[in-house]
């Protein structure tokens, strides 16, 4: 376990890759990446090897507690790593079930970079979505990248280089500082006019992402299981931000334990 | 005493108890958590031995200040703690005038575990309140549990798992980090329409409680208590966050020295 | 100089005092705290003595920076000690241009009563206004006090107690802190609607506190003074927070460096 | 490199400069200070030698990210810092795309001033905007200063001396602080209606600069300089703070990466 301040990551088992990339996918807009990496997460099946816990992964309304599984059971919000070793490249793949508030998101960043660097970690890729008002740019995927040729890698592959604009938030915070250390970087933004979750942007990223890092991913099953989670998804609404301050209604069934995690 | 950064916890007496519980009950949703340890204080008459002073225990407004007393003495918000040793098993009851701010979770509550493991504890039950639209749904008793087998004995003693959602504030990040530490961990929330208080949902937590952990509290006399309770809280109207910066205006005779505590 | 943190004390010149009295007055509720121990500081010329500076004097936008003098000089916002030994008691007057965050409030008042009980002191007295409805109130003395001794002088001077209620900001935190060192505390709040700044409220405490600590002040000038306070305060209108950012527009030849200081 | 908490200064190469002066200007009311100081950027050619990251840089919508360059390539928000060392006096020139956040500033000014001693500099001139509601005094310069003499040079240049009212943000804090330490100081603050850039405001306050440092700038390319960023700039539209979390909408070809740089 390594810690600082109220952030700390615990090893439920050790792993060893060879220069593996991390593939980061967060609660954001249009839960783009966060579909996106647990899309990864279903398929590739990896094996959980660590969790990060911290006094700064707030729920969306800014509050801190505890999420309720189906079960009665409960966590402190975390992040939550990934191993998969088994074909080249190797990768950790990092979920979770909120952001940082702004005042954690340097210290989590740099804490999770700290330990994948340990594990031989050279690369960070992140991905998340892209607000646009046209619905027609959706399904488009906007690119940044820490170095020109990771850029044009990413063109070959249909992606559109933003020009301008920023990305807030622990998508574009990693990369920041993951530029900084020297590692090779790239965010993969699908374009969303705003809806929760974003399946179609989400599946635009997944195959971005599948060509850049050569993941060996069944692509022909991707539509279906797209299709799947969207109707699976349709039922996921986001709980609002309310004034219940220890508790909040029971979900109904159908929703219970799916709110974010 | 005990401290770290601005929190730090006075002990005014030396305990001794065998593997006490901690119950915990702080100010929140329908102040249900705070009513119910309070009435277990007020009944069991436990012995008042440490208090918790933060800089992070805010006013409701988000201020910080001092409470003043019936007499013009006065204090700064704290938590306080009982023990209770006299049966098994043995008890601490820990109350509060208030509720960490969001930054200061963490740190409150690792603190106070810090404290009541190093007296032995290996148990945490917290009391609060449950939002619900439906009033008929209120005396509803909703749980979360760290482990299973806590789950089967609250469901035999009537409580309703909760499947999903979230408790934000102190009555959860406790419950989060205790169950890390691997301590027995339930959390014990009453269904409230938001009533304050809410004395119908406090009974209903307190009589849970009392079947979970087994404490010999006269049950007979409860509704009367409750009823008195009922009578005497009506006068309490938590005071609004107003636009006084050092004073607020003085309560009624009656209101004395009720504010939140 | 001693330091934590942001925050700092610049001693100026070395004083010698026996068992000095700490007499606060920030600004806060009807400025009536600031302008009685501004009152102080002008008729009995007490000697400055320390400043200090901390990132947590914010201006009452919440933003940080300096104030400007009327010949173009700045500083930062500060407190100020004032040293006065000619008589017995002797008294240290802190006065400030700011009140600190809510972050703030322990680490400053933990620093002045460190550097206060350093010089000796073993009382603290704050001077701050009491909001109320009915402006008959206005001119009564509403007293809360860390031991009933203190208690029964007040009384005998003509104070109220404080019966409940919350004294938030600067003017409680020291006191909540100053009576857990074992100080001898009492707040002196001065009944005030609300007008800025409040004369007559910071009249009847400084009366009131001239009382309590028996400073050889001459009383018969005070109405002469506070009727000449009264009049070149009402050219003093305290700034709005506004749009801009890194100025504010010149004040009136007439209201030139008056606000706040 | 040198570091504290999470603000940290990276040097690109060491500089041999002879008592330099830091001239600074920072995103702010009508851009003033930034307009100016880019401007001397962009003649002097002065050569950029350090970079400052902070976690308390943040955008002006209070989020934390990446700002992405018009190649797709993209930063953290910073400072950075340009040697002129070509003619004397020598100055060290501080630019950004980005504030401290209010908790942030003391850090921030004290790591900038503690940078620029350590080369040598003993003076230090912020540059910004000073809100009026009249747009007549568009083009007046009002002043602060830390000691006398640099008031009486700077009213021989035209400048007016601030009577009253305050500074906030990075413009005022750093004088603040600078004066604490003995540094040469003055502000610098161009009459602004709060246009977005304010070029007029911008051109006031570089050519009192130029005079009271003694920079040989050719002024006389000034008007036509400003005339050209006039034109430039006035396709530059700040975005306002949306609801996009990740990503923000793509910028017409002629607006992409200017946001704020």
């Amino acid at each position: 376990m390594s810690s600082f301040g109220d952030t700390r990551i615990n090893e439920l088992s050790k792993v060893s890759l060879k220069e593996p990339v991390l593939i980061q996918g967060l609660p954001g807009l249009g839960y783009v990446g966060k579909v996106a990496v647990d899309f990864f997460i279903e398929k590739l099946r990896p094996r959980k090897f660590a969790e990060l816990y911290s006094s700064y992964l707030l729920f969306p309304d800014g509050n801190l507690g505890i999420n309720i599984s189906e079960d009665g059971t409960y966590s402190l919000p975390r992040y939550e790593f990934y191993a998969y070793g088994e074909q080249d490249p190797h990768v950790i793949f990092l979920t979770g079930d909120a952001q940082p508030s702004v005042t954690g998101q340097y210290e989590v960043a740099s804490m999770v970079l700290d330990f994948v660097q340990g594990l031989g970690a050279k690369g960070v890729f992140t991905m998340g979505g892209y607000g646009t008002r046209s619905s027609g740019d959706v399904g488009s995927v906007y690119a940044v990248v820490g170095e020109s040729l990771l850029g044009d890698k990413l063109r070959k592959l249909g992606a559109k280089m933003a020009h301008g604009g920023a990305i807030t938030g622990a998508a574009g915070v990693i990369l920041g500082i993951g530029r900084q250390r020297g590692m090779r970087c790239a965010g993969l933004l699908g374009a969303t006019a705003g809806v929760y979750p974003d399946l179609e942007a989400a599946r635009a990223v997944i195959q971005m992402l599948t060509g850049l890092v050569g993941i060996p991913l069944e692509l022909k099953d991707l539509d279906k299981e797209v299709e799947d989670m969207r109707k699976k998804m349709e039922k996921l609404r986001p709980s609002e931000p309310g004034e219940a301050k220890e508790g909040e209604e029971k979900l109904s069934d159908e929703d219970k334990g799916r709110y974010i995690t």
